[in-house]
């Protein structure tokens, strides 16, 4: 059983960037791991910022630091050699590296020789080795909520982070269990579910949400779709391995078609719904749908309220965009901690 | 893009086997890849026998053998030392080693180190490493039929195997494609699908029945089942990846509950297709089912006809045991060949 588990707190490594965009995994820490960053770090020339104090390797190190996250990731994906001088200078402030680019820091024989003699770790989080045991099926104490899509990438991890911070704003226990390289880096620890080896996907879900109190939630990032031509695997095994008790469907408004695939209609929320709750019954017969939670960025606060209303109301259930929040999210909330 | 490959035709390896349910692997290849093994190889006590000629390495490498198959499995699934005379015998008269045993070949240092001298493979079908892209979900040229299952280990293998054997019979250009173990050593190709990694389920199945001509049926073997707490990631990657015209449900008489987990009831054979009709129809909106394989094994001859026979009805379509053949396993074979 290999449940990762990171070095926290953070400093963020932001390179040279001048666009926000390419420091979207520093973005994410800071608004999801806040408590957990002590500070940012980047080269001359850089325009961006997270808005955390600026620090030294060695003032982050003494703050607490444990290791420097790559929170850039430029075209390509690859480390830049104008980042080296910095990275080696974090390995010898007694920090460990965390990347979650193509390249494999390991790869790079000037950090690998340098980590080696500082006794540091490098950790790749895009495509860690980790292995399971099989799946059992047995049911589990505690209580399991999995976002689930119509599609990937819109939505699914950002609607678990903001349940979870709702679920804890109203006193109830619940922990962010990640399933992606970005959730991963969020949380400290988890399993990159799509790196493991298709037998133990359930099995990986299973070790990722292990018994817990009777009113502990574990709120599980999805990931892809049961409707993804290419990963409805890693989506069945999660939903199955998971057994939740509530699921709650993603999707984003005015997507009609599968992203990069525009040969492929989305199904409708309903038959969404209707098929996942299916599947998922094989584990837990008594789960429910919490409701919908809609990505609505492309769209005015008019436009999107009226949306949700109109969804609301076809489906019977609250539907709401947890970026907007406000009652609806609230309604969503309070409809998956029933009963 | 890794397909397995393997040498063949075999020389099939009977250990000392005493009891022929060890034996299963050289049975198996004797009954479905008979025109590709030239005989068995045995050490002294053994009593079981494939029937082929009983020949030594040598004399099975003058007949064209390329490889041997080691087709007998002792309890705890392991090379045994009594053997390594016999296997080092067969690498020195110019043949490979096959294996699906659970010690890899080339963790026996003696063998490795022999290998690696005389130029000779040593191949562990178990657990092999295969690496492919990302599914597409684009839609290929050829026809496809997928055996799918209400649970594990209940004839999908030998259900895809009779269907090809039927095909050829009636004049139908057919392919089988192994997605496990044995099946790949049957065909001498394929892929073990639940060893690859999860992200390329889908993908594997797609570059395991790639374009072909429009009269050609691939006849994929289903793997673990969509109802498997465990195992269904794997099985809806590989319909989605397969993107099957048909489907033939596979069942065994009397089964009720999942292999090895009895607190998980089975699905009926009317939720079963409809179910994976449902997910089948994202790669192929034109899927159907041909009708049900049914494992009658523990039954007598009328009792397996009646209930054969009750199936039939109750489902409106074809429901045939390969294993007994007949006008009803006739009836299957057209109704997948129908259209």
């Amino acid at each position: 059983m290999s449940i990762l588990s990171l070095p926290q707190p953070y400093l963020l490594f932001l390179g040279d960037a001048v666009d926000e965009r390419d420091a979207k995994t520093a973005m994410g820490l800071r608004d999801w791991a806040g408590d957990r960053c002590v500070g940012e770090f980047a080269l001359p020339g850089v325009t961006v910022t997270t808005g955390l104090p600026r620090l030294t390797p060695a003032a982050a190190r003494a703050r607490g630091a444990q290791a420097l996250v790559i929170g850039v990731a430029p075209a390509g994906g690859i480390v830049q050699p104008s980042w080296i001088p910095a990275l080696l200078e974090a390995l010898r402030a007694g920090l460990d590296l965390v990347s979650g680019m193509h390249t494999r820091l390991d790869d790079v024989p000037v950090l690998r020789s340098a980590a080696l003699e500082l006794g540091r770790r490098l950790i790749d989080v895009r495509k860690p080795r980790q292995t399971f045991p099989v799946g059992t099926g047995r049911r589990r104490s505690g209580r399991r909520l999995l976002t689930v899509g119509t599609d990937c990438a819109l939505g699914k991890k950002y609607t678990a982070l903001g349940l979870v911070r709702a679920f804890e704003q109203r006193g109830v226990s619940a922990t962010f269990r990640a399933t992606g390289q970005t959730g991963v880096m969020i949380s400290g620890s988890g399993v990159v579910i799509d790196s493991v080896v298709a037998d133990f996907i359930a099995g990986a879900a299973e070790a990722l949400t292990p018994d817990a109190a009777d009113d502990h939630w574990d709120v599980v990032e999805g990931q892809g779709s049961l409707f993804h031509p290419a990963y409805s695997g890693v989506s069945l095994g999660l939903l199955h391995g998971t057994q939740p008790d509530v699921i709650v469907m993603c999707h984003e408004a005015g997507r009609k078609s599968v992203h990069g695939l525009p040969d492929f209609d989305l199904p409708g929320l309903r038959e969404a719904i209707d098929v996942t709750l299916t599947l998922a019954r094989r584990t837990n017969p008594g789960v429910r749908c919490g409701g919908v939670s809609l990505n609505t960025v492309t769209l005015s606060v008019e436009a999107a309220d009226a949306l949700l209303e109109q969804h609301s109301i076809e489906l019977g259930m609250p539907c709401a965009d947890p970026i907007r929040g406000g009652a609806r999210f609230d309604e969503l909330v309070t409809e998956c901690l029933r009963g």
